[in-house]
C-alpha cells in the first residue's frame, strides 16, 4: 500500500473507540490525506473537533467507500457484517474492530507486536482482536518466544469504556447513589442487549456479552479461541473468567500460565522489560504495580505481580493492566495501518 | 462449655465487624446473660444501641475478662497478642478474628461447615480464618467431600469494608469524583500501615495487607496457608492473587479447581445445592449468578458460573460470593460459639 496521501474512514464516528481512532491518527501523524467520520443516519450532522479541525459525521451508504483506502470499523458486528465486504469492493482495506470476522479463516487476527507477519496475503479484511485479547497476548509474547507457553487461566477485571459510551454516563450517574447503593436502577449493563441488567457501581458482574450453551460467555470464548489464533497454536491451553467491574477505563487481568522451559521470575521480568509497547512495573516493596486508573490515556501494557507459583515447577502469575479503548481498540487498529503502509 | 447465660465480651466493639457480632448475637438469640463491648481508651463511652438495648464500650484492660466466657476478639492482630492470653487465663474461650495466631499449631483454625471437629482440645483460643478463605472452603468443601480437589487457583474481588470503617468512608468520599478522578486523593488503601496509598474509586489495587519477600502479599499467602490447614492437606495445591475493588460489601472469587475424581459440572452443582450454608446461584441461560452487591447482609455463601475448563479432565471454574462481614468475619465466629455451647 501506498505510504502518503491515503484516505481514511472511520465507521462509528461517535462512538467511545471511533473517537479515539480519530485523535489517535493525528496524535501520530498518520499519513491521511482526508479523513472521513460515518456513523448512524441519526449520527450525521454531528460535528466532531479535534486538534483545530472539524469533522462533520456522514451517514454510512455503500457508496461512502468510493475513493477510501483504509476504512476502521468500530459500530459493532452487525454494522461490520453490513458494510465492510461493501468498503472491499470499492478497494479499501478494512481494520475492523469488532468480532464479525475475527475467527474466519482467511482474515488475519492482528496484534502488530505478536504477529505481524499475519497480514501477508489478506483479502481487504483485517481483525482488530478484543480488548482483553489484545493486551494478554501482546504482554505474554516476550515470555512465549523465550520461554513458550502450554497454559493460560485468566480472571478478567473489565473497565465499563469496553461496552460503550453509555456504560460509561451509567456508571457515572450510579457513583454517586454510594449511600442508597442497594437500590440503583440499571438499563445498559451487563449487556444492552441482554434481557437483564445490573448496576454496576459497588458491585463486579461476571457477565460481559451474552451466554454460549457451554456456560462460558461470548466473551470468555473470544479470549479463548482468539488467543489461539493469535499465537498459531491450536494446542495452547486457554480458559478465561470475564468480569466487569466499576472502573471507566483501563482492563486488568491475573494470568496463571504454565511455561514450556523451567525459568525464573526474573528472566521473565526481563524478558518482558525489553519488549516493545509492554513495561514492567514490577516492585512489591516500593508498592509498584499497575493499576486501571492510571492507565487511562496511555499506549502501554504494564506489567507486574510477577511470581512463581509455588505449586507447580513452571507456574507463574502475572498482572496485566492496559487501557482498553487504546491498545484494546483504537490504537491497535492504527498499528495494523501504520504496519500495512509500512 | 454450659449453653446458657454466658457473658460475652467483643473486643473492638467499634469497628466494621465487631459491630456486626453484636447485632448477630442479638438476631441469632445467642445465650448470652451479659455482652461487655470493649475497644481502646479513645472509644471508651461511646454508646452503642442494638435492638433497643444501649452499650457503653469500655477500655480493654486484662481485668476486663473475669468472669467473661466467651471474648469475641476483631481489634487487630497486635491487640490480640496483647489481651487473648490474659482473657483466657481468667477463664474465656477466645474465638480470634485477627491473623494472630491462625497458624499456630495448637489453635484450631474453624469454618462450622468445614471442620468442626478441630475444635475438640482447643488450648482457649480458636482462630477465625480469613475473610477470603471462609467462604472459598464453605463453597468447595462440598466438592472436596464428594469428588476430592488436588489444586486451586483463585483471583479474588474484595470489598473495602474488609479494611474497615475508614475504608469504606474513603469509598464513599472518592466515588463522587468521577470527572476528577485522575486526581483523587487516597490515605487509607490498599493498606493503612503501607507507606504508599492509591485511590480505589474507578481502580483496582492488586495489594491487600503487606508484601513478602516472595512477591505474594500477605493476603494471598494467608488464603493459601488457611485453606490447607482447614482442608487438614498440606499436599494441597493453591494459589491466589488478592486485588481490592470499588465494592463496599461483599467479596467475589474466580477459582478454578482440579478435582481427584473425574465429575460434572452437574455433580458438582447437586453437591454444592445440597450442602449447608451454601446457596447456589447457577443459570446463566436467565443471567442467574452471585454478584457482591446483592450479598451485602447475606449470611450465606453463593455460588455460580460453574463450567468445565476445556483443557483439563477434571478442571472447574466457580464464582464465589459473600458477605466479608458476615459469613467472611462475624458469623463465622458466632457459628464457632454456637458450636462450642451445642
Amino acid at each position: 500500500m501506498k505510504n502518503e496521501n491515503l484516505n481514511v474512514a472511520i465507521v462509528g464516528a461517535t462512538g467511545a473507540v471511533g473517537s479515539k481512532i480519530l485523535e489517535k491518527l493525528i496524535e501520530r501523524k498518520f499519513p491521511a490525506k482526508t479523513i472521513k467520520m460515518l456513523a448512524s443516519k441519526r449520527s450525521a450532522g454531528t460535528e466532531i473537533s479535534v486538534g483545530g479541525q472539524t469533522y462533520i459525521v456522514e451517514e454510512t451508504v455503500p457508496e461512502s467507500f468510493e475513493g477510501i483506502d483504509i476504512a476502521f470499523f468500530s459500530a459493532g458486528g452487525s454494522i461490520s457484517r453490513k458494510f465492510a465486504h461493501e468498503a472491499v469492493k470499492r478497494g479499501a482495506v478494512v481494520i475492523d474492530n469488532t468480532s464479525a470476522f475475527r475467527m474466519d479463516e482467511d482474515v488475519p487476527l492482528v496484534v502488530p507486536e505478536v504477529n505481524p507477519s499475519a497480514l501477508k496475503g489478506h483479502n481487504g479484511i483485517i481483525a482488530n482482536p478484543n480488548c482483553s485479547t489484545i493486551q494478554m497476548v501482546a504482554a505474554l509474547q516476550p515470555v512465549k518466544e523465550k520461554f513458550g507457553i502450554s497454559r493460560i487461566i485468566v480472571s478478567t477485571y473489565q473497565a465499563v469504556s469496553g461496552a460503550g459510551s453509555e456504560a460509561i454516563d451509567e456508571l457515572g450517574e450510579q457513583s454517586k447513589q454510594f449511600e442508597g447503593r442497594s437500590s440503583i436502577k440499571a438499563e445498559i449493563l451487563p449487556s444492552a442487549s441482554a434481557d437483564r441488567h445490573f448496576p454496576i457501581a459497588f458491585n463486579a458482574i461476571p457477565q460481559i456479552d451474552l451466554f454460549d450453551d457451554s456456560g462460558y460467555t461470548l466473551e470468555e470464548l473470544k479470549m479463548m479461541n482468539e488467543t489461539k489464533k493469535i499465537f498459531e497454536d491450536q494446542k495452547l491451553a486457554v480458559s478465561a473468567t470475564c468480569v466487569r467491574l466499576p472502573v471507566v477505563t483501563g482492563h486488568s487481568e491475573s494470568v496463571y500460565i504454565e511455561t514450556d522451559l523451567n525459568t525464573t521470575v526474573e528472566d521473565i521480568r526481563s524478558a518482558i522489560e525489553s519488549a516493545s509497547g509492554v513495561v514492567l512495573q514490577d516492585d512489591p516493596s516500593s508498592q509498584v504495580y499497575p493499576m486501571p486508573l492510571y492507565s487511562e490515556g496511555k499506549d502501554e501494557v504494564f506489567v507486574g505481580r510477577i511470581r512463581k507459583d509455588p505449586n507447580h515447577p513452571n507456574g507463574f502469575h502475572l498482572w496485566i493492566v492496559a487501557d482498553n479503548l487504546l491498545k484494546g481498540a483504537a490504537l491497535n487498529s492504527i498499528q495494523i495501518a501504520e504496519e500495512l503502509v509500512k
